[in-house]
C-alpha cells in the first residue's frame, strides 16, 4: 500500500489483520520526508486474501493505494537490439522457472538474437528502423506490445531512444538497464567517457524509464574496479556482467512486487 | 523487544502506541525459524517513553523482554595489546562525540599506546600478564572493570584468549574483532593462513565474545580483494584498514541497541 | 614461462625479443618467496613466434618452462548434476565466441540439462552413477573424456566427489566451482553452515582440483553481503549468482594461460 | 621512468641492471595508447643506486625521465576546513610511522581542529577567509607553504575552492578528497544530490587538484552500498568513512612513487 501519511496506519492495518486471524510474516514501512507513506505487508491465514483486502479498503483513510501481490508471474515483453548477454540471462532464468514473469516475446531492431530467442521457444519479433521515421518504429513496436498487453517491458540492451510518447503509454512500466553508474556518464558510450575520465570503479543501473531519458528512479546499481590497464573495450566488456546481474536484481526486485516510486527515487520495500 | 512468538504482537504493540498519541517513526520485527519474536520501534510523541512502556508490558504477553533505548551514552572499557589502529578510531570518534559511548577507560598488557590513549585524557591501565597466571592476570583486570561497571567491554585487538569464567562476567557484553573472515581461518595467525592458502579476498569479523574462542554471534564482516602478490605481512597491513571499520561499523549498531542476539546469530534491527 | 629463479632472467629474454625485432606489449613477472620464477610476457613482431620461442629455449636455462600461448581455443569438457545456471553460463559464452574455448561435451549425472545442452547443438551424455561403484562410474565418465582429450575439465556444479585416481589423470587440468568462500565451509550443505553460524557475507571459490577435495589452488572468489533475513535456501539462491560469475571470471583467466600453479597457491599474470 | 616509447626499453633497463648485478624484484611497465611509455622497476643490488641511476641515464635514449625512489619520508602540508576525520586518520597514521609522509604543518581556514592537530605535536596554523579576497587567503596561506617547501598538499577536507593560480604553485602535487563517485555529482551537496538522485551506491574519489576543479586524475575511489532509509545527511555520514579510507589509500601510493600521470589519467605501478 502507499498513499499520504496518517497517524495509525501500521496500527489499523494490523488491527485487521489480527482480526481476521491472518498472521504477519514480515512488515517494512517507510514514511517519505514529503510525507508520504509506504507499506509492504507478508501475511498469511485461511480466509480469502481478497475479503482481507476489502476490509482493510473499508478500514483505511481513502486515497490509500492497496494491491494485492498475485502469485501469477508478470506477462513481459522484451525489447533488445543486438547484444545477447542481458536477453540470454532473462532467457535462461525463464525457462528454468527463476525469472518470477513469463517472456511472452523479443522484439529487436536487428534480426541477430532471433536463433538464441527462439531455442527458447519465444516469439521474436524483427522490427527494423531503417528507413521509418522514429514516430513510425514505435508505432510498429506498440501494435506488437499492444497485442501482449505486458505488465512490464524490459529493455535488455535495446539501444535506441524511446521518445516521451511511446513512453507514457507504460507508465512506470519500462525498465531500462544503463551502461553506467548514474548519473556519472549520461549519454552515448559511457565505457569510453570512463576511460577517458581516468575512473577507477565502473558501474550499471536498472531504472525505470521516464520521459527524460537516463533519468527515471533507480532499482539498482552495481560496480567493479577497474585500473589503467583496462581499454574502452575491456572496460565495455567487463561491464557486461555488471549490466546482466544488475538488471537480473532489478527485474526481481520488481516481478516481486518490491519497489515503489517515490517521486524519483524507488522504495524498496 | 524479544521473546517467544505469539499472534498478534505487532497488533498490540501498535494499538498501545496508537492509544498513547505516539507516531511510529520506524518500525522493524523478525522472526527466527524456531519461533522468537524481535522488534525494534522507534516512535515519538509528547507522553514519557516510560509510560508507554509499562503500558506496552501490561498488554502484551509475560515472556516478553522490552527495553526502551535511552539517548544516555554507553559507559565502555576498551582492551588493547599493542597495536594502535582500532582503539585510534574510537578515540577520535569518541572525541568528536561520534561513537555512541563513553570510553571511561583503557586497560592494556602492554603500556605501548598510554601515551596514544592519554593524548585523548582517557585513564589507561596497564595490566602485564608477564609472571602472572591467565586467573591472576584476569582479576587484576576484572577489578578495574568492575570499578567501571562498563555496559560493554570492547577488544580492540586486545591478543589474549579470555578464560570463560571471565566471559561469564559478561554476557552478551564483550565485543571482539577478528583479523579473519570467520569462520575461516580461527586461531593464530590467521593472515599466515590466508597466504598459505593462497585465497583472493581477506576479511575481518566483529562479533559478540561467548566461552567458545572465535565463536560467538557475528556482528559485521568485510572484505578486501588480494592477490598472489601480497605477502602475509601486507595481507596483515591491508588487514587493518578492514578490521577498523568493521569495529567501528558493529560498535555503530551496537550501541544503538539494533543488535539483538538468536542463538549464535545476530538480528540486527 | 616459470621455473627457478636464476640471476638475468628478465634481461635474456628482453635479449632475445630485442634481437628478434619483437615489441613487448605486457610483461609481468612474480618471484615467489620459495625462488620460484613466474613470468608472462605478450610481445608482437613479423617473425614466426615458434622460432622465437626456440630462440628463448636456447639462451635460457634449463629447468625453464616455455610456453606458447596460441590463438587456438581450449577445448575442453563440462561436467555438471542437476543445476543448470554455471552450464547455461558457459553455454551462452561459448555461443557467442565469449568463451575462449570449444565445449565439445557435456557429461552428467542425471538427464535434467540434456534439453539445455542440446539447445545449443552440443553432445549431452548422461552417465547415472545409480547402481555403480564410484570406479565403475567414473570409469565410465572417463571413457567419454578420452575420447574427447580436453585440455580442461570444468565442473560446472557436478555434485559428486572425484576420487584421487580420477583426478589424477587431469593435473591441473580440472577446474570446480566451490559454493562458499573457501575454506570456510568446507563440505556440504554450505549454505546451511553458513546461515548456522551467522555470517553477514556469503561467498564462491574457483579452483583447480587436486586430489584432496576443496583444497586445491583457487583462482578466484566473490562475495555478497546477507543479513538474518536470508534463510539458508535464499542463500542458496543468490549464492548462484556468484558462483557463475565466479567460474565465468575463472575460466577467462584459465583460458587465456593467464593462471600459474606454485604449490597450493595461483599466480595471475 | 616515464617518456615516449621506443623499442627496447625494457630491454635496456633490463642490461644495465644486469650489467651492475641489480636483481630485479619487481618491474611494471605500461604503455598508453598514445605512445607513452612508463615503468617502475623495484630492484637491490650493493652498488650505489644512484650510480645505477645514472648508467641508466645514459644508455637511454634522450626524453625519459627517470627518477630513483628515495627512501626518505616525503614532507607533506595537511590543509582542513573544520571536519576532523580525514586529518585524524593522517595524524594517526603519522604518529604510529605508517604514513610514508612527515606532516610538517596543517593550515585550517577554522581554528576547529587546533586541539586535534596539536595532541600530535604538530603546529596549526588558522589563516582564516573572513573579510579577506580569495587572493588574500591563498597568499597567506601560500607565504606558509612556501616555508616549508612540502613536496605534497593534502587537503584532507579543506572545503574551498582553490584558484588556477594557486594549484599552478603545486603541478602535480596537490591531492585532493571529494565526497562522491566522480564524476557524478561534481559540485556542492554531493550527498544531497545523491539523495534527490535517489542512488543505491555512494562514493568517494581521491584525485589530484588540477586547474579545473573537480577534474584531476583520478587516484583511489571506493564505494558503499546506501538505500531508500538512508537520509542525505545519514549518507554525508556514511560516506565519511570511504573519503577517509579512499584519502588514505591514495595517499599510500602517492607517497611510495607508484602513481604516474598521463594526461587526465593516473597509470598506479
Amino acid at each position: 500500500m502507499d498513499g499520504p501519511d496518517h497517524k495509525g496506519l501500521i496500527f489499523t492495518v494490523t488491527k485487521v489483520l489480527y482480526e481476521y486471524h491472518q498472521n504477519i510474516i514480515r512488515n517494512d514501512e517507510y514514511v517519505s520526508p514529503s510525507g508520504y507513506f509506504f507499506m509492504r505487508t507478508e501475511f498469511e491465514g485461511i480466509i480469502d486474501p481478497e475479503i482481507v483486502l476489502n476490509a482493510l479498503k473499508e478500514s483505511l483513510p481513502k486515497g490509500l493505494r492497496l494491491r494485492l501481490k498475485s502469485d501469477k508471474k508478470k506477462d513481459i515483453v522484451v525489447m533488445v537490439t543486438r547484444e545477447h548477454y542481458c536477453v540470454a540471462e532473462l532467457l535462461v532464468r525463464y525457462a528454468f522457472d527463476e525469472l518470477g514473469a513469463n517472456i511472452k516475446a523479443v522484439i529487436g531492431n536487428y534480426n541477430t538474437l532471433r536463433s538464441l530467442v527462439e531455442k527458447f521457444n519465444i516469439p521474436y519479433y524483427h522490427v527494423s528502423h531503417e528507413g521509418l521515421t522514429r514516430e513510425q518504429h514505435e508505432e510498429k513496436i506498440l501494435s506488437i506490445l499492444l497485442r501482449y498487453q505486458p505488465e512490464f517491458v524490459v529493455l535488455a540492451k535495446y539501444m535506441r531512444i524511446l521518445s516521451p510518447e511511446f513512453v507514457r503509454h507504460f507508465p512506470e512500466k519500462i525498465v531500462n538497464i544503463h551502461h553506467s553508474f548514474l548519473p556519472a556518464f549520461i549519454g552515448a558510450n559511457p565505457y569510453r567517457q570512463a576511460y577517458d575520465r581516468g575512473v577507477k570503479i565502473i558501474g550499471a543501473t536498472a531504472h525505470f524509464v521516464n520521459e527524460n531519458l537516463d533519468e527515471g528512479p533507480i532499482i539498482a546499481q552495481d560496480v567493479k574496479r577497474v585500473s589503467h590497464r583496462h581499454s574502452a573495450t575491456e572496460m565495455a566488456k567487463l561491464g557486461r556482467d555488471i549490466e546482466k546481474s544488475v538488471l537480473s536484481e532489478a527485474l526481481k526486485l520488481v516481478f516481486s512486487d518490491r519497489v515503489f516510486i517515490s517521486g524519483n527515487r524507488t522504495i524498496i520495500l
